[in-house]
């Protein structure tokens, strides 16, 4: 993070907090009209205070790959396939640090690539976890596969049950776009398809919800344990 | 729902889908100005469609309780201490469908309500999902206990890993807020407090990202198996 921007009329308290906080991370605090906040983050809901953070650094497919090759111990990966909604990125990436995660994989055409919204969504994850853009999909399921992973189609109609395996250390889950899920080549490319059970007239989870469902099962055996 | 505004500069094909949708749920169609939809939805993010729902119905405490009371086979509720954004309540009730809970509570103030974004982002869950608003927290978890369900209340820092032990079949998971967590009493009202183990700077999950998370590990015992 490099500067905090501090609305000139928030409380007295919440000036402190802040400037307590930057005191601590050493970020200079600049104070400004409430206005010139609302210009910079390109909405007015900003409750007083946004910062300038670094930015996202993409890394390529072939930046990890050599990585991967021969690494010891559990190893999880995330695959959006062309996920939307900038919220959802940012939520994935977010839970994608809590399970421990060693990068999050996107397309960089025709989805959400990480931004303002993302940053924040995220809590800041974003800016700590590898961000990975590739050009294709499924040829990237298959190049992480030739690295000894076992990849898993998240899928909400085909598979097995997510409840009836665990999965393996070293994971891939490839998780859809919202509505569409995942495309039928990138199903068929994935080693297996799993469906996470569930109930009633939805039908459907949010797909950053349904992720966190996805990585935790494999964070429930392989992850952070206390 | 009663009826469904489309703006008279959607494609021709988003307005066949739309049309389709409408005559099989029986709906009327109304074409409206861009400018109308968004005076109606408060905000011009609305994708050129709205609808007009029914009230989500609220429920009193008083209304489960004797529902619960010699009730056979497995039953989750969910309580929430205190969420304050509607994006998360919304979120929480869509998971809660899809885990097959029996009904989302929460508190009628200092809380958010359910409403137009809840509706919204429970993919009209909130209107199928028994929605209960209650006074007090920690005594609705007494009331609770005492038909002879278990109280875990989900807290980022005490308690046993959530992997440690499977759920009861009767339980009741409660949530605390968006970056406060549990308040004290509730805490040490619940018959344990349950941690979701996290790796990463970040420490915490999204208050509906963690309830979700929660409620799966009910249902992957207890709920839907296919």
């Amino acid at each position: 993070m490099q500067k905090v921007y501090l609305g000139k009329n928030v409380s007295d308290r919440f000036s402190l907090q802040i400037g307590d906080l930057a005191e601590k991370g050493k970020v200079t605090v600049l104070r400004v009209t409430p206005e010139a906040l609302t210009d910079m983050c390109g909405t007015n809901n900003h409750q007083g205070v946004a910062c300038r953070s670094g930015d996202v650094s993409m890394l390529e497919l072939q930046d990890i790959l050599p990585l991967l090759d021969g690494k010891k111990g559990p190893v999880l990966l995330v695959l959006l396939d062309h996920v939307q909604d900038p919220h959802n990125l940012g939520a994935v990436v977010r839970t994608a640090e809590a399970c421990g995660a060693m990068a999050v994989i996107f397309p960089k055409r025709r989805a959400a690539l990480p931004g303002g919204t993302v940053v924040k969504v995220s809590a800041g994850a974003a800016l700590r976890v590898p961000m990975v853009a590739v050009t294709n999909v499924a040829q990237t399921v298959r190049e992480i596969q030739q690295n000894g992973f076992w990849t898993i189609g998240l899928d909400n109609k085909n598979g097995r049950s997510l409840w009836s395996e665990t999965m393996p250390e070293k994971t891939l889950l490839v998780v859809g776009a919202e509505g569409e899920g995942l495309s039928r080549l990138v199903a068929e490319t994935c080693d297996e398809t799993v469906r996470i059970p569930v109930a009633g007239a939805t039908g459907s989870l949010n797909a950053s919800v349904a992720c966190a469902v996805g990585m935790f099962e494999w964070a429930r055996k392989w992850g952070a344990q206390s």
